[in-house]
This record gives C-alpha cells, sequence and structure tokens, in this order.
C-alpha cells in the first residue's frame, strides 16, 4: 500500500483543520495493531510506502489539478499497488479519483458520508468539499456513484439524486437493512454500471459523531464502525472491480480532543488494505 | 417554530455550564441540514424565529415564575405555533410546562431523562434540576408524566415513582422491547390520561454519554439517538395530542468538547419540529 | 466493598496518565446513582470502604510485587469482603491476582480487553502492560484466562493463544453470539476449569472508543456498555466460582475530556459490586 | 494554618466552576513544594490541617450565613490559627469576613482584585460575587477596604469609591509605583484606620490572565505574581495589624486547562502562611 | 463605533480557526467592563453599533476585493465614525486599508505584529496572510508602514524591508527603548510621512503567547499587553493623524482554550476607541 | 547542529508526556521562523540533521546508560557539532552529561530550572528527574554546576547545595540582579571551575508557568523567556568553555493546549544554536 498525505482545509465551511490529518492519522496507524480479524491477516507481513505530503496552492480548482496530477503520477508508476490517501477535506477526492479515470478502466466511486456534497457550489465555490461529487457526477457520469450513510440533504441535492438516480443508503436505511443487503445492493449496483476499478472514499462523517468526533462537520444518526467497516470489506473482498484507491477524508484533529477519530480512521484503512489483499488473492479470510 | 433560550443553571450540582448553551445549540443549528429523513421534509420550507433568550435572576423560585410568565406569554401570544426551549438546567421545564398548563387544556409531559427528578429536595434546594418532576407531579397530577430512558435512582424516587404509578421505560427496556412497543405504551398513556397538549421534554443526559457528553450529569446504557429520535418522532407525528412546547436541557457546553452534544440537542428540536409539521398535516412523512 | 488504588503508569506505551485514574473515577463514583437496574438493589444499603491508594516505585518487578503484597495483606485480613481496585494500567493485574492465588483456591481470571496482553516482553519490560497475562499465564496456567472483547493482536500473541489453547470471545463474535451465549461460553469454562474463585479484569479499552475515549490505547470496534456490563453480571451472578477481586485499569484522565471513561469505569465496578451481592444471597435481582 | 473548601459558585455570572476549586487547589498543594524562599522558611515543618468542605445551599443570602456561621465556629475554637479559606466565588467572603468581624477586634480586609465587587446590586442579586464588596462596606465602614490590582469598573462602583473615599491601587499604579510604596499605602491605611485584625482576600482575576486563565472572569493588563506576592508578603510580616484569615477566590478549574490557575492559588496560599510565620516570630525572613 | 466582522481565514498557513473569532471576540467583549483608565472614560455612554459579518469567497484575491468595496462603502456611509474590524486572518487588512486609501487621504499603517508579513508569496499565494504588506507597500508606498513588536523574519523579508527603508521596532527594542521613545519615533514617521488618516493594525500575535496563546502562529518574547496598549493608545491620542479605521486579527478560537487571547482583542479594541475619543475630543484623559 | 529524540518519561512524579515532546517540538520548530535577532543570523543557511529518537528501556538506570552510550557515539563521530536534545523528562541529562563528561575535557553544566533536582532518591529511585543533579555531582564534582532560575526546594536540597557550595541564582535574584549581573557571575563560575566544554540543559519549568505551562511540574514565579534567552546566549557567546551539548526537558504536551511550550522549547534550542554560532565565529551578533 502506498500512502500519500493531502493536508488541504481551504475550502472547509465549518470547523478547519483536516490539514493536519495526514500527520495525526499515520501517527495513529504507528499505534495500533496490523492483525484485521475480518480477513485472518496480520497486516504486518505486507509492505506499507510513505510516500509524503502533496504541497499544494490555497486556491480551490489549482489544488485539485496538483492532486490529480500526483496521483496519476503514482498509479502510471505502480500499477499493482493500491494507494491510500490521508485528507484533507472531500474536495480532494476530485483530484484524485479524476487521476484514476485517467489511468485506469470504467472507475466508480463507493463513498462513505453523511452529505452528498452535490450541490452546485457553495460559498461561491465550484471546487469545494460541498460540491465534490456534483463535480465527479457531471465529468465522469452519476450512475458511477454510490452512497453509504447519507442523512444530511439540502434541497437542491435531494433533487439532484432524484433526477440523475443516483443510488444511496442512507444510515437509517442501513440499520433496516442489514450489512448483508446494503453489500448486496453495491455488488448489483458494480455490475450494472460495469465498473472494473473501484474507489472507496471515506468521509469520516459517515460514522456517528461518537465514534469520529473530530469532523469537519459532525451529523448525528450515523453509522457504527463495524457496520460501516463490514460492508465496506465485503464489497471489495467479493467484488470483481479492483481496488485501485481509498481515502480518509474529513477528520479534523483540533477538534479530536481523544482522538479517537484519527484511530478510526487508521483502522479503516487497515481493513481496506484488507480487504484489497483478500480481493487480490482470490480467497476469503477468517 | 419560536425558539427561546433560557440560560439558567444555578442548581446544577455536578457540571455547571449549561447557560451557554442557547448560543451553542444555535450555532449548532446553523451549521447542520435542515432536511428531516423522517418526515421527507425539507423544513427549510417553514419559518423559525428566534425570541432571544430569558433573562434571569438567580434564585430558583423566582427563575421558575419567570419563566412561566414568559413562556405563557409567548404560547397566548402565538396560539398556533411550536415553542422550542433551549435550557439551561431541567428547573426550567418546571417554569415552562407551568405556562402550558395554565394556558392549554390537559397538557402532559412526555420526559427523556437518566433520572426521575423526583426528589423532594436536593441540596436544601426545592426547586433545583433534581426535584423538577416532583414539583410538576405535585402541581399537576402525576399521571401526567411519561418517562423514557431512565435508569439512575435515588432510593426516595423509585419509592415515589411506584407509589404514584408513574409510567416509565427504562434505557433497558427500550433495547428489550423495541421501539414500536414504547411508542405503543406511549399512545396508550395519552389516551388513558386524555391528554390533549404534549409537552416534550429532552435532557439530553437521556442520550448515551457517547452520543451526549457534555451533560452536566453522565449516565452510562443510555439510548443512541436513532432509537430516541425514531420513538419521539413516532409518539407526536401518531398522536391525537397537539405537540405545543419541546424542550432541550442540560447540555453543558464546557465539557461538550467536540460540540457533538450541542449538534445534537439542535438535532432533536429539528426533528421535533418536522414530528410537529406531519402531526399538524395529518399525514407522515417518508 | 474495599476500594483500593493503584496509581501505577510506568509502562504506558502509548497514552500514559492512568496514575490519575484512581482520583477521577472515585471523583464520579461519588456524582452517580448507586441504584442498580441489574440486581434492583439499592448499593447505597451497602458499605464501601476506601483504603486509600498504593505507593509505589517506578520500576515494573518491584511495583508488582508491592501490589501483591498489600493486596494479599488486604485479602487476608477481610475474607467476606469484595476488593474493588482502580488502576493505573494493566500490569498492576499481576500483582493483584498473584495474592489471590496466594491467600484464595482455584483462582480464574475474567479479562474483558481489546488486547491479549501476552506479549513475551514489550520495550525490553517484562512486566509491563503489555505482557501481563503472559506472565500470569506462566505463572498459574493460561486455562485459567478467558477474554471478552478482544480485537487487537500482534502475530506473537495469537500464536501463543492458539497455542495454548486459551479462551476468548471476540468483540465481533460477542455481536454474532449475544450475551447469552457468551456467558454460557463463561461458566462452561468456569465449570470445566474448576473455578472455585473469580476474578474480573476490565480493561477499559474493552469497550468501544465512543464510549472510552479516555484509554491509553483505543482501538475501534469494541463492546457497547450494556452488552459487557450484561455479560460480566450475568457471569458472576449465576457462577459457583465466588468474586473476589475486581478491577478496571487503563483509564487516562488526560484524554478524557469529557469525564465520560471514568464515569463509566465507576459504574463497571458498581454492576460488579451489585452482582456480587446477588450471587452472595443466591437470588437474581430484577 | 486551616483549611476551609467553600465551593460555591451559583451567582458566577460569566464563567461557572469555581465550585470545583477546593479540590483542585488542594490537589495543587500536594505537588509543589513548601518551601519560601521570601521568608527563607520550610513550611513542611508547620502544621497545616484541613477542615474540608462547607456543605452549601444554591440560595445566596443564606450560604453566606452558613459560610459566616461556620467560619466564626472555627475562628472562636481556635484563637491562635490562621485559616485559610479556598473558594468558590467572591461571595464567599461576605460570610468569612463578617465571622472575623463578630469575633475579632478592628477588622480590616485587604482585596486583590481586577473588580471592586461594589455593585449595589448584580442580576437582580445582592449577595452575589459582584456586590460582595458594597455589602461589606455598607456592614462594617468602606474604610475597611484597601484594593490592589482593580482595573475594570463600572460607572456606579467608580462613582462609590470615590464618595466613600475607598482606597485601591490599580494595576498600571502598582507598575508605575513599584512595590515598596505600595507595601507603603497599605501600611498607612492599616495604621490611620486602626486595623488589629487583617484579612487577605485574593481574587485570582488580580493576577494577570496570562498567569491566572482559570477564572471565572479574565480581565487583561492584571498583576505578575512576584509583584503581587511581594506586596502581601510585606504587608503583612511588616503590619502591626494581625493576619487571621486569608481567601484565594474565583479559580475555574473548567477553564484552567494547564492547571495552573491552581497551582498559582495554592502558591499564594503558602506565601501568605509564610508571611504569618514571620509576622508571628516577630522576624523577617530571607 | 461601527463594528465589523470578516471571517476570513483559507490561506492560515500554519493553525485555521480565525474564521470563528468574530463571534469569539463579540462575546468577550460583551462580559468585560468598558471602562478605560487610560482614557478616564466610560465608554458604556458612546454609541457602537454592529454591522455583522462580510460574506465571503474563499479565493484570498477576490475575498480581499470583496472586504475592500464593503469597507469603502460603510466608511463613505458614516464619514465621522470609527469602524472597527474583527478578523479573520492578516489579509483582510489589504482589503480595508485599500478602502482607506480609497476614501481617505494620506493614510498611514501602524501594526503591531510578530511578522513583517512582507513576503512576495507564500504556499503560491500572493494574497495570503504572509504577504499582506508586501501588496499594501507595493500599492501605497512602503514608507506608509510602520512596524511594532516584530521579531520572527524571513530572509528575504529582512531584505526587503531594508532596501525600502521600512521603519520597524522590534519586541526587543520595546523593551529597551520604552514606551516613551517608541511614541516619539511613531509621531515622527506620522510628520514625516505626512499621514492624515490612521490606520491601526493589530495581529495579536504581536502579543508575547503568554497573554495571546490562542492565535495562528505563536512567537515567543512578544509584548505584554500593558506594554503595546499603552504605546498605541498615546500614539492615537497624541496624533494629529485621525484615526479611521482598527482591526484586530489572528486570532484562532478553536487554539483559545481559556479564551484569553479573544478577551484581549476586545479589549485592545476598546482602548482604541477610548484612545480615538481622547484624540477626538482633543484632550488627553486620566 | 544535530537533533536526537529522547522520548522517555518513566519516573514523572506529577505530570507525564514528555516523551511526546521530540514529536511536538520538532512540529513547532518547522512553523517558526529560523533567524536570530540576538546573533543577527538567518540560521536557514546553516545545516541542521536530524538522527531521530532513542529507542528506550521502561527501568530508569537502563535508559540512561543507553543515552549516554548514544550521545558518546553521536560526539565521538561528529566532533566539530552542537548536538541538541530534546527530552523527554530531566533524568536523561544523567546520560547525555555523562556521555561529555567522557568524550571532552572539563565539562561544566549550566542548567535553567525551577528546581534543584538534587534529592537523594525520590519515590525510591535514584535515577529520577527529581535526582539527576545529585547523580552529576556525586559522580563529576558538585562545582561542576551552575542554577539559574531556582526557586522550589525540599529542604534536603537547600542542606546538600549549601554544603557543596553549589552556585545558583533564583528567579528573584535574576530580576533583582538583571541579565548582565548573573551573565557575569556565570562567566566567574566557567574561569574558576576551569570549564572547557559547555553544557546547557534547560528545563522548561525554568521559564514561568504563563509562558510555558504545559511542563510536568509547573512552579509560579519563573523567569521570562527574554530574560533567560539572554542570560544563556550572552553566556555561552561570551564563554571560553566551548558549547557542545544543549538540552530542552520536561515538556509535557498533553498539558500544553494551545502548543506554546514547544514552540518556546524549539526557539530556545534556535537561539541556543545561533549563539553557539557567535562563539564559533568568535564574533557577537546584532
Ligand atoms: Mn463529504
Ligand atoms: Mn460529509
Ligand atoms: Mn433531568
Ligand atoms: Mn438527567
Ligand atoms: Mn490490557
Ligand atoms: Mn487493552
Ligand atoms: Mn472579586
Ligand atoms: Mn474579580
Ligand atoms: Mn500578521
Ligand atoms: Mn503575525
Ligand atoms: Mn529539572
Ligand atoms: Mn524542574
Amino acid at each position: 500500500m502506498l500512502v500519500i498525505g493531502i493536508p488541504y482545509d481551504a475550502t472547509s465551511s465549518y470547523r478547519p483543520g483536516s490539514r493536519f490529518a495526514p500527520r495525526t492519522v499515520r501517527e495513529a496507524a504507528a499505534n495500533i495493531e496490523f492483525y484485521s480479524l475480518r480477513a485472518g491477516l496480520d497486516l504486518e507481513a505486507y509492505r506499507v510506502a510513505d510516500l509524503g505530503d502533496i504541497v499544494l496552492p490555497v486556491r480551490p480548482q489549482e489544488a485539485v489539478k496538483r492532486i490529480e496530477a500526483v496521483v496519476a503520477e503514482v498509479l502510471g508508476r505502480y500499477p499493482g499497488k493500491l494507494v491510500a490517501l490521508i485528507g484533507g477535506e472531500h474536495s480532494i477526492t476530485l483530484g484524485s479519483f479524476s487521476a484514476v479515470a485517467r489511468v485506469e478502466e470504467e472507475p466508480c466511486l463507493l463513498v462513505a458520508d453523511a452529505h452528498f456534497d452535490l450541490r452546485d457550489e457553495y460559498m461561491e465555490e465550484k471546487y469545494s468539499h460541498a460540491s465534490v461529487m456534483r463535480r465527479i457526477a457531471e465529468a465522469y457520469g452519476s450512475e458511477r456513484l454510490f452512497y453509504i450513510g447519507v442523512r444530511a440533504f439540502a434541497g437542491e441535492e435531494v433533487e439532484y439524486a432524484r433526477e440523475k438516480h443516483i443510488e444511496y443508503v442512507t444510515s437509517h436505511s442501513v440499520r433496516l437493512l442489514g450489512v448483508r443487503e446494503v453489500v448486496a445492493r453495491a455488488a448489483r449496483w458494480i455490475r450494472r454500471v460495469g465498473c472494473k476499478t473501484l474507489y472507496v472514499s471515506v468521509d469520516m462523517d459517515g460514522y456517528d459523531p461518537a465514534y469520529a468526533p473530530g469532523v469537519a462537520n459532525p451529523e448525528p444518526e450515523g453509522l457504527e464502525p463495524w457496520m460501516l467497516l463490514d460492508i465496506l470489506f465485503k464489497v471489495v473482498a467479493e467484488s470483481g472491480a479492483r481496488l485501485r484507491v481509498v481515502d480518509v477524508v474529513e477528520v479534523s484533529p483540533p477538534y479530536d480532543y481523544s482522538g479517537i477519530t484519527s484511530i478510526l480512521a487508521a483502522k479503516t484503512l487497515l481493513e481496506l488494505f484488507a480487504a484489497y489483499q483478500v480481493q487480490k488473492s482470490g480467497a476469503r479470510g477468517g
């Protein structure tokens, strides 16, 4: 796994500070065990390389372009590796998904988030965290998006999602349907769209604020970690679309007093890495 | 919805600071979405007016009287509106419930709380947060109370509750019975007592401390937000008793480091506002 | 119940500060109700004596010896009493379990923890919190251990546990199996090993970090309090092995911003005290 | 020295929490050295007895009466001892000064404070921290007051102070005049009024907020600790009026993140205790 | 005095969050006394109007333009009033100084800061807080700048300052020279440049971090508040150049745990308002 | 300059956490300017190499030995370089000073500290932070010690210091004597003892807690940064004894909420590095 930090939070509208997350998530990763119970694998045995942080300008559109360039370069150079990005705010995903779209075939984006991030613009900005999925939908097709855990909408977003038939499972629905059914829906989406490459983007506010208090926009009634991790692990491990990039975004360390949000972000990357190994080996773990 | 802040915490026995909650809960409300998934309504479309804060004396009994006077005045002036109070500690509910009792017919009080607040007196004070429901029971009849989420009792309170046949569902029972059954019990209570007006008071310590760490008296093993909000929404939306006043109390911002308690309090008011709209329109949302 | 504080954290590898927990857990205990819903008992009626804190040297092995000496002395002097220890880090349990083994017959150790603590040594130290159960297994037999809630392993620990047939239920398994089945497995273990004396050690990181953020090593996907407390209560209340010592360890107050970890630790001791009363009286409570 | 805690903060108008100061100031005292460089004395050699905390009602006037009764009782029982009070808010000084006035002859009050606390009433309350010196002036004569470090005034207070010829040295004046001159002015005041008994009350906001950030009402441009302690030490050590009671008030632990305000409060008590020993022995220290 | 909030911090390079300062500084102002000892004036008697916050885009250059437009509009509409701006980061001063330069004659800028903010660009941005004075110097002449308290330089800045003969007094020099001499130098600068309008910009990091810990870039060895306030008060009160705009910038509330930085910022505005009144009345206060 | 982190805090008696200081001090160093006003030098031009952290065992005596071995190795390998150590607690200085004594001639130790650290043992430990200077005095001669800023003594320490004629200037004396005189006394000590190599050890509690709140044992009435830095700079720059090692110890990041203690520690290292350059070049800077 190749790790890249993207310390960018210039468009954060509520609680800034995700610029510090690349450091705190790495530190958390250094203090937790690398054994995945879901995979039955000790990930200590697998190589993780840290490529450092991307240096970025303040201006949103230029930042996005730089991210795209760097990630595309890395993807091109290491075709067999999983790339893990540590945000920064969600706006970075436009850059990195664009890089995947440039380098790989039929990319799809599985998003865990409390929000749609589908506004046309926000605070006069078209490249902010609140519009990132709108830009992706416009550029690569709205059918390439699948949301898990959404629950806080602006009217404009609900309308757009409806109109474009974007697929999503709210956090309430996850509780009603159960892990298995959500996994099945994601699997059908992958088949229907014909995804060959999978990008998993985890906005940490997809989790409930009790588990991830240190985020830019905490929204009640989110997912419990075991639930979301079970879903993501199974979707990846059992999917035909090859996992290529994962990101964790929107951790805001100045608001993460006990540090548990950074730890959960590190754990999320690890379980995705484990799922990747299982997918690669073609065999399910323990 | 008419919002009134009641920054009063003079009788707080453990962790003071709920005087600051009117400000932090309003700020939280300004930073979350107004879409209610339970109602399928975008509440941005409905009017919310902020009447500001009530200026209060230190002395408990006089504070209660002032609250009663102000709330009664507001209820009288705006007969068709839902009134939302942001505490302050729980002692304020004696004032506001008294106002409802003065202005409306057959008022009943649905309380979410970890505690009974049924002590005869506490720290030599009869008008403190720990005795508020005792005063209400004495003045308006103990049958008018229904508790959800209680789990921390003084011996004296258990005895009083038993003797007066006060109805309650502990947080343990909520988990055992499920949302539907708790809603059914509350509905039976409303019918049996003949409630025509409903007051919903949410002591934020009814939630588990993981979800609401910034309260005056955190008590383990509380309710998860989706559970309590489901119950409250359904009781209100399906009830014949008209929702007139809601309050959220006992948020203590100095102990709410990541701000998630204030955000959950704001969300609680929004879902109750949504339930009110559904009740009013006579139709259930999505 | 006899309470002893053990303010020792010299071997903490990540976030020190559990030295302060004896004070904060006591303070929390002074501010919560003593009524146990599980037992249907008001514990205010039972005597709790506080014996103060043990003064300890820095060096791990000597600290362990001192703890053993003091706890053995107390156990010998008060044969009919439950002893409750407030850590400090987990390394203290080697001292106190050794004391039990010296004074009582057929002692067994029920551990709630995210970790095995079964490393041969850690940071060049054989008496640290990360090796405490290895030392206990070596000295008293690995069959005397039963784990609940484990989920973060080093490879070396998994191997040792497998080789020694150590029994454990991961937090994932607790969710799958349910409270009843876990209790049944623990009961079978007690019978099979022939335990006559029970020691319950609760590393607070057994709980999920949402509920216990202020611990030395937070690990995601832990147990919810109601779950673990249900299990511990039932195992104790229905067990033939006499509960003699309980401990709560690894609370790190400098990281427990809202204080909810100390409160949950106090609650844990109270429910174990209630279970002890039920066990003693031979009758199940409410 | 006899220590009494007075955990009362019901009238706090800005940042409550001084109720917790008796505990944090004691804890700080347990972790600093007892050697006074000013006196050249190791205070470890002198006896300090802790009489515990006064249990208090919420209502201000009744709280004041209770404090008066308890302090008077202690003063009567231990005529040769220095009494040190740990607040709580400044309103407690009305009770304790009244006790001194009841038991001792010609009492005078030396106050370190950023504020006059001379309002006729505040938030409809005559017994709050903001009116405490007004009540004392009315009951015992305004000439008995001498302020050091004042700098934040309401118009009404300036007028009252002028009219009643109350003596004060602002923090700006302390910097201009120097320690020696301020001490000389206080000494002249003691002689002129004919004080026989001295009460020193230190509102911790007299210090600059850099040194005492954890107070209820931080006010910039305050005194540096060495300055105020030099003044207080010299006034006491060289004065003919016998030091009988000292208090430190207005520490608000929830706002004292690094704990340095509680430590400074403990240090203030220690230096006053050292000054008392020097006064008693009739000889100046090192 | 007209108060405008400018919640902008998109270019913050180290610790963001000054977007929240308009709210916290206002709240602080509501909780301190309005009496100025320097002026001998109770400012409660003078009118303060709050015009609210400016809504701003993310992009730096556009934000600057918007600020210029709004401030110019306000200056034009209220020619006789002092305008007080609450930042936000220092980059806002480019907008507001440009507005002054557009509306008033011969504007000069007195800056309190630890830094020169004279970089040509920073993190690829020409309109960031680190380049604000470079832009002002280029547009309006470097002789219009006078710095107090500077002490942290990049090589490029020292060179530029030297080359352009920009006047400054380091914090070390302030201690050596004393208040009187610094005031005299500033007065000579005003006369030499022929300033008719004065803008005072206070980057809160000009103060020492002990007094202003909650800033974006704390730099040791800064000024004590009494020193800087004495200097600013005297320069304004005795100056021929009319004070027209003041700003306080770079307060970062998420890092201002005890709130003392916001309080000091509020105090700074008040003393400048008092100086303005003295300047206007042509008479020196107490 | 060669930087080495020594994350050791096992013997901390009050507030642990200095193990994290190597990371936070480095991070602070990365965010402040490298220009030294005292030297008139831009230190960006000089090479700084980071050698990483020393991995250490828990046991104090063994930790000390490891530190000695590593530092001696580095000193031997880089004879012309200044070595800067970031603690960790003060006990580390025994190891590093021993290394200097092994490698260099006539080493002397200039200590800034609030405490003597001269206890024979503390908490049954002879190698703790509270005994470090006693061990050094015993092994290398008490005349090799010179203290600046001491003010908190145990009786035993005062006696030892007196008996051994150890030289010290209390923080009170520094204020009385002024920078020049203290520098002169240190210079005389260097000549009298015949020091050829200088080690400067800065326990951050030598500074006042207002400037360095995040330390293990805050003690009021300490030094202001400009004072101590002036003294250290001048002693080094003008001294004949060659500066070889500097350390900053006792920063406790969990208590350093606003981060200003780590920043001051970084600044302290920079000014010592600047003094070293001046000493080396034989010329005084600006
Ligand atoms: Mn998002
Ligand atoms: Mn989101
Ligand atoms: Mn309540
Ligand atoms: Mn409650
Ligand atoms: Mn453990
Ligand atoms: Mn553990
Ligand atoms: Mn006062
Ligand atoms: Mn005051
Ligand atoms: Mn600036
Ligand atoms: Mn600056
Ligand atoms: Mn030291
Ligand atoms: Mn020290």
